[in-house]
């Protein structure tokens, strides 16, 4: 069984905060508890609060036309996620939030984290790195979807996620890099090759 | 020629913020004109402002190991762009932001940023506010790059900047699409055809 990372662990090993932020923000959040299919949040719905992974795995993606998902994010242990449209801007979900394993999750109430961001500085400016983070991370994706072969990507995002190919399908993998399934066999079949041959080189020297 | 957007016109329009801001603003900031071709940064330089465009346009790309551009971003008058590698993290840039035309741009200094976001809760909110609105359009942008259609995404450019495609070439707008320019010949060239088809069963009604 997977480790369970607790909120409170979280901030506690990644900033200093005043002591008393931390039971203030655990007041104004809940637990919710998700089986493997289940919804955090469906398109259409609306909320205001993020989310916390505490163990499991959760995926924001949209459906298409023909029924085709695509993938936003994988937000794995220790990722925050939320649907920016429903809890900053008041508007339904534009994207679906699903649990790919039993997960555990704490919902950050939205109003809470506005008041201790007026409240305390440190809390403020992590919360403004994390959105600097996130948009770094973004920007770097649509480079990435603009400018780098499929086998790039799949190399990118093993680097990125080295634990998650053994958490999700070949199709979940192939719907977050925007390429066929069949695709990613491909490529997955030719590296395997390359690395065999390296791997021949190398035991015959 | 094309109007010229003031920082300050742009900040009492957008929100009420306390009288004494846009003076302590506009003395962090400073003016820079740019030829077309000349650039407001490059790949590997550091800064520490934004660059708010008051008239002209900023293209912010990379350019990939074929020479090839990649285009992240199209900053025409009253946008805002950065470099968020340099500006909140402190390493080189890993993009170029190029003048595409002569452009008039105020640089505003990041700390001035911090001070006042310190200072005024208004201006604190507005400033989160842009950057939920930024890590929205990523969103879409990465999820358009997934989902739609070459076509699909030609016309989302042209709905999101409808004066854009005057102003700069086929080559540009297909970087940014992540098409080739052939491609995007073709696409505009059915869409035409289609267009003038639906034109020719209206008049004949």
């Amino acid at each position: 069984m997977l480790e369970r990372y607790t909120f409170s662990g979280f901030l506690a090993s990644n900033l200093h905060l005043e002591e008393e932020i931390i039971p203030c923000l655990e007041n104004g959040c809940r637990h919710l508890h998700l089986k493997k299919g289940d919804f955090a949040l469906r398109v259409g719905e609306t909320c205001r609060h993020s989310f916390f992974v505490e163990r499991g795995l959760l995926k924001q993606y949209t459906i298409d036309g023909k029924g085709k998902e695509h993938v936003l994010l994988f937000a794995p242990e220790h990722w925050f996620a939320a649907n920016i449209e429903t809890v900053h801007f008041g508007r339904p979900s534009n994207y679906f939030m699903e649990a790919m394993e039993d997960t555990d999750l704490l919902l950050i109430d939205q109003p809470v984290i506005d008041k201790l961001s007026e409240r305390y500085p440190t809390f403020r400016g992590f919360n403004t790195r994390l959105l600097h983070a996130h948009i770094r991370e973004l920007q770097e994706r649509v480079t990435l979807l603009l400018s780098a072969s499929a086998e790039e990507r799949y190399l990118d995002f093993i680097e990125r996620f080295p634990y998650l190919p053994l958490r999700i399908s070949q199709i979940q993998i192939a719907a977050y890099l925007g390429i066929t399934p069949e695709a990613l066999s491909r490529i997955r079949r030719e590296l395997a090759e390359r690395n065999s041959g390296r791997r021949m080189i190398k035991g015959g020297k």
